[in-house]
C-alpha cells in the first residue's frame, strides 16, 4: 500500500471510527468527536462557549443530550428505536413518554416520500419540539391506533464545544480550514470534511517549512462559526490570507466550487487555479447556492476569503440530509482525490510570490550555462520558459498568474523560477 | 374602464384635442398649446425668452405665425390649402403673393416619391424661403403653367414660449421629463410625448411621498433644449438625477431605447434595468442615431443623465414627419404600455437604495417569525429572497443590482427589503 | 513608373545591393553595410561601442572577421566554400586548418535535413568553435574517409558598429523605428527590415512639418539593442512616444502584428488601429511569440511603447534562417505595402489628438455653411459626421477612439476635424 492508498485509507477509517457518534451542535456526542480528534492532534485545544451566551445576533442554546428515544406499538414492541440509527431522532427533540393516537404521532413524524428507503436528517434547534425520523415505507406500515413515545432527552445549561488547531508558520499570516462536527451518522456531509481536515493538518505538520501559518477549525455549523467569529472576528480578518470550508469532499463525483460573496478574493484565485490546472472539468456554483459555513465568513463586513471545494455538492445529491449519505457514499478513493486538490492549494498558497527580474533587458543565459551554445536553432521548451519567466517577471504577476501566461504547469514554473532565483536572475517582490 | 385603460384613453383624448394646432418653434400655435396644457396642471408657469437673444452659439429667431396659406390654379381654385392640413406649410415660410410659372413652383414643392399620399413635414428656420409640402401624387397633376402662391405669415420681435411644471420632493435632486411642442398636426413624433409627459406630471402629484423633486419640459426642440441650458445648466448639473426626453412613444410596436452619449449614467441604468425587467424585447439604439433633445442635454460638458424610452424611434418608421404620423398611428393602448413604463422608471427611483446588514454573520431569522421552525427541510423561496438580500447588503450594490444578483423581480425584492428594514435587519447606506 | 511602384522597386534594389555582405554583430560587413546606408542618408551616424564592454548583463564580444573558409576533399577540390554562399560558415567560427576524419567533420556540419536543399544559418558567438552549414543533401554526398577544413576567420579587440539617423520635429518625444545589420546573405529576415528603415527615413525627411522627432537605428540584434539601451534607456524612457521593430516585412504574405508586452501601450494601439482600418485581415501573435528586439525594449522595467507590424513572422516560414531566404522570397510590390502602412502608422501619430467642443450644446451649423438649409430632410453622411465628432468631442478620445466610435475612415475624421478646428468649432486638449 503506498503513501497515496495510505491517507485515503486512513481517513475513511478515522470517518468509519466517528461514525456511530450522535452528534448535534452541542452535547457529548461533539465532546467524544473532538476527544476521538485530540487523540490524533494533541495540540487540538477544546474550546467552550457557555449556554445562553450571546454571539453576535444569536444566543447559544442549551445544551442538549439523548440516553434513548423509541416508538412503541401497543404490544410494547419498538418500531423505531434510536439505538438502531440516530437519525431517527429529530436533533433537540424535547422529552416526552406517553401515548397517543396515531393521528397526533403522524404531526411529529419525519420522512421523505421521494426516499422511500431513506430517513431523513431533521433538527429543530431554536424552537421546542419532539419528533422522530424514518423511512415512508415504514411509516406506511403504522396502522394501529394509538402509539408510545419515549424520548429521553435533557435541555441543561452546559456549553458549546469546539476543537482547534494552529500550527505556525513563518508569519502571521494565516490559512484557515474549517469544517463542522455537529451532524450525526452521516458520512459525505459532515465526516468527510471532518477526516479532511485531520489529514491536512497531518500535512501541514509535516512541511519542513511553513511560510504561513495554519488554523484548523473544528465547530458546531452556523451557530459555531458565528460563536467563534464573534470572539476573533477583528484578528481573522488582520491575519487570515485565505481559507477553505471542508464539507462533502468524500464521494466519487466531479469536483465542485463554492465561491466567495465577492468571487474575487486569493482564496477563489488559488482554489479556481488549482482546479482548472487539475481537472478537466469541475462545476462552478453561484453564491446564491451557499450552504455552509461560508455564510457566516463571508457575510458582509466579515468578507473573509474564504472558498470552498467539494465533490457533490450539499442539497445537490440524493443522499443529502438522510440514512442514505452513509459509509457506503463515500470512498477512500474519492477522498484522496480531494486531499490531493487541498494539498495542491497549499502547495501553491506557500510557494507563490511576485517576482522581479534583476537584470535590464534580457540576462545573458549562456554564461550560466542555461542556454544552447549553437544559436539560431530551435530552443528546447525549457529555455523558452525561462526566457518567458523572465521576459513577465515585472513584478505585476504572481507566479498563478505567470502560469497562465507562460502556459506552463505551475510545479514547471515553480521549479524555474526556483533555478532563477537561485541564479540571481529574479527576485521576489513585496506588494 | 378600469383606471388602466383611463389614462391610456385620456392621453389620446389630449392628443386628438391638440392635434389641429399649427405648431411651430415659436408663434401662437405654441402659446395655445401651453394654454391648454395649464388648464390641466395650473402650476404650469410659461416662460420666455425674446426674439433676437443670444443663447450658447444660437440666435432665438423671430417668433413666425400664419393665417392663410394656399395654390391655387389659373382659374383661382385652391389646390393646396393651409387650412385642410397645416403640413401643406414649409415651416417658417417667408410671405409670398404671386403669380409664378410652374417650373418656378416646383423649387419649392416638397414631396416624398417614396410615399406618393404622403405630405412630408419640412422646416426653413434660419433661412427664408416659401414653400409649400405635398403629396408626390398631387404634384403629378400640376399640369398648368401657372399658379397662384399665397402665403400670408409674418416675422416679428416677439418671443419664443415654453411650459414647466415644478413638482417639489422631499430633496432638491431631481428627476427630469423633457418632451416638445414645435411639431404641427403630428401624432406620434410630438404629440404623444406631451401627452405622456401631461399624465406623467399627474401621476407624479398622486404620490403621497415624493423622495426626489420632478421637472416636466415641454420646450421647442432644439432651439429650444438649447435656450433653457443656456439660463439653467449650472442648476440642472447639480440637481439632475437622472431625467429622460418623451418622444415617440404612442404607436405600437416593442419598445426601444436612446442612450446617453457615455451609455452609463444612472438614467441608462434605470431604464435598461426597467426594459430589462418588463420587456422579453427592445431595441437598444447607439447614441450615434440620436436625433431629440439628448443632443442638447448629452453634449459634451453639459454631460446630463439624460435617455430615451420609445416605441418607434424616430427616423426609424416610414411615418415619420409626414402626414402619415396621424391620430390612426397612435394608440391610447401603446400609450398606456409606455405610461407603465416609465411608472416603473419612476417606483425604481423613488425606492432605490444602497443598503448595508445591521448584523455581523446572517442574523437569527427564527426568533423574528422569519424562518421555518424545521430546519433540515427545503426552504421557501422567500426565506432565500431574504438571506439572499441580507447576504449581499454590502453597501456596495443598489437594489437594482440586488434583483439582478438575487434574481429576483424588483417589487418583489423592495418589499422584503421593506420588511427587513422594518425589523432592523438592513439600514439604508448613503453614497 | 508612378510613386509608388518607385519606393518598392528602390527598397528592393538596395537590398540587392546589400545582399552578398557577410554581416555578422561584429566586423566588417556590418560597417561596409552601415557605409552604404550613410551614402543614402549622409546625416547617419556610425556608433561604436569597444569589445570587451560590459553592456547591462552582457559583455561586447570580440571582433569577428573572415578572409576564406572551404572543406576540401583528399584531392584538393573544394566542396564548400564560403565565397559561394557565405551562410556556409558557422557565424562566430574560429579559425582551423587540419586534415579530419570524415566522423569528425560531422560534428561541425549544421544541415536542415526536413530541408534538404537548404543551408541553414547558424551562429556560435558566445562559445568558440569551427563549424560550416550545409544543404543536407549535400552532406549526404560526402562519403570520403577525410576532409580538409580550412576556416581563415580572426577575433580582435576591435568593436561593435551601429548605426542611428535622428530627424528632429516640432517636438523631443520621438517615434523609434528599430531594425537590425547582423545576418549574412538573407533577404526577409534582415535586409527588408534595412531598407524599410531607409525608405521610411526618407519620407519622413520630406515631410513639411513634424510634430515627433523621429530615431532611426540600425543595430545588431539582441547584443546591438541591449548595448544601445544600455547608453540610452533613461533618454529612451523619457522620450519615446511609440515605436516599432522593423523585421521580415518583404515578402508576399498577409500581415501579422507582435505587441508589446503589456499589449496595451500607445504602439499597439496604433499599429493595431491602422491594421485594423486597413486590413481585411491579419494574423495577431502572443508576446510569448517574440523574438526580436522586442525582447530587450519591452523587457521588465524597460518598458518601451514599441510593437512589430510584420509580414510572415520570423520563425513562422518555413525559409526562415536558412538560403531560401534569397532576393527571390521578397517582392517589391509586398515592400510598397508594408510601406505603406507604416506610413499610415505615421500619420496618424502626426495628426492624432484629443478634441474638446468649443461651444455647449450643438453649434449652429448653418450659420458657418455646414448644414442644407432646409430641415426634416434626410442628411448628408459628411453632416452626421460632423455633428458626430462635435457630439463626441469632450476630451476622453483621441482621434483613433473617434474613427471607431463614428464609424469613419481616420482620414475622412481627420479631415472633418481639421475643418472644425478652423471654424472654431473644436480646440484640441492636452492630457
Amino acid at each position: 500500500m503506498n503513501r497515496e492508498t495510505g491517507i485515503g485509507k486512513q481517513m475513511y477509517d478515522w470517518a468509519h471510527d466517528l461514525f456511530p457518534v450522535c452528534r448535534s451542535i452541542t452535547g457529548d456526542g461533539v465532546r467524544s468527536t473532538l476527544a476521538y480528534l485530540k487523540n490524533i492532534h494533541p495540540e487540538m485545544e477544546i474550546g467552550s462557549i457557555k449556554s445562553g451566551e450571546k454571539v453576535f445576533d444569536w444566543i447559544v442554546p442549551d445544551e442538549w443530550n439523548i440516553a434513548e428515544a423509541y416508538i412503541a406499538d401497543i404490544d410494547g414492541k419498538r418500531i423505531v428505536d434510536f439505538r438502531e440509527n440516530n437519525l431517527h431522532i429529530l436533533s433537540y427533540s424535547a422529552p416526552v413518554n406517553k401515548k397517543v393516537p396515531r393521528e397526533e404521532l403522524f404531526e411529529h413524524l419525519y420522512t421523505r416520500p421521494d426516499l422511500p428507503d431513506a430517513i431523513p436528517y431533521v433538527t429543530s434547534y431554536y424552537s421546542r419540539n419532539w419528533g422522530f425520523c424514518m423511512s415512508d415505507k415504514m411509516k406506511q406500515e403504522l396502522t394501529d391506533d394509538e402509539y408510545h413515545v419515549f424520548v429521553d432527552s435533557s435541555f441543561t445549561k452546559g456549553e458549546m464545544n469546539y476543537g482547534e488547531i494552529f500550527i505556525s508558520g513563518e508569519t502571521t499570516e494565516e490559512i484557515v480550514f474549517s469544517t463542522y462536527i455537529c451532524h450525526p451518522s452521516m458520512a459525505n456531509n459532515e465526516l468527510s470534511g471532518v477526516v479532511m481536515a485531520t489529514a491536512l493538518a497531518q500535512f501541514v505538520k509535516s512541511l519542513n517549512k511553513r511560510k504561513y501559518s495554519y488554523r484548523f477549525l473544528f465547530i458546531p455549523e452556523t451557530i459555531g462559526s458565528i460563536a467563534y467569529l464573534s470572539k476573533h472576528m477583528s484578528a481573522m480578518k488582520r491575519r487570515t490570507k485565505c481559507g477553505f470550508v471542508l464539507t462533502c469532499v468524500g464521494n466519487e463525483d466531479h469536483f465542485s466550487f463554492m465561491p466567495s460573496r465577492t468571487g474575487n478574493t486569493y482564496a477563489d484565485k488559488v482554489a479556481l487555479f488549482v482546479l482548472s490546472q487539475s481537472e478537466k472539468e469541475f462545476k462552478k456554483y453561484s453564491f446564491l447556492e451557499r450552504g455552509s459555513d461560508e455564510r457566516q465568513y463571508c457575510s458582509p463586513r466579515v468578507d473573509l476569503p474564504i472558498v470552498s471545494i467539494m465533490r457533490s455538492k450539499y442539497k445537490e445529491y440524493k443522499e443529502y440530509h438522510t440514512s442514505l449519505d452513509n459509509m457506503g457514499f463515500i470512498t477512500s478513493n474519492a477522498l484522496k482525490g480531494t486531499f490531493d486538490i487541498y494539498v495542491k492549494c497549499i502547495q501553491v498558497i506557500e510557494t507563490n510570490e511576485y517576482y522581479l527580474s534583476t537584470t535590464f533587458c534580457e540576462p545573458m543565459l549562456s554564461k550560466r550555462q542555461l542556454y544552447p551554445e549553437i544559436g539560431g536553432q530551435v530552443k528546447s521548451d525549457y529555455v523558452k520558459l525561462i526566457k518567458n519567466i523572465i521576459a513577465y517577471a515585472d513584478a505585476s504577476m504572481d507566479m498563478m498568474d505567470m502560469s497562465i501566461v507562460c502556459q506552463a504547469k505551475y510545479e514547471d514554473l515553480a521549479e524555474a523560477v526556483s533555478l532563477l532565483v537561485d541564479k540571481d536572475l529574479l527576485q521576489p517582490f513585496k506588494r
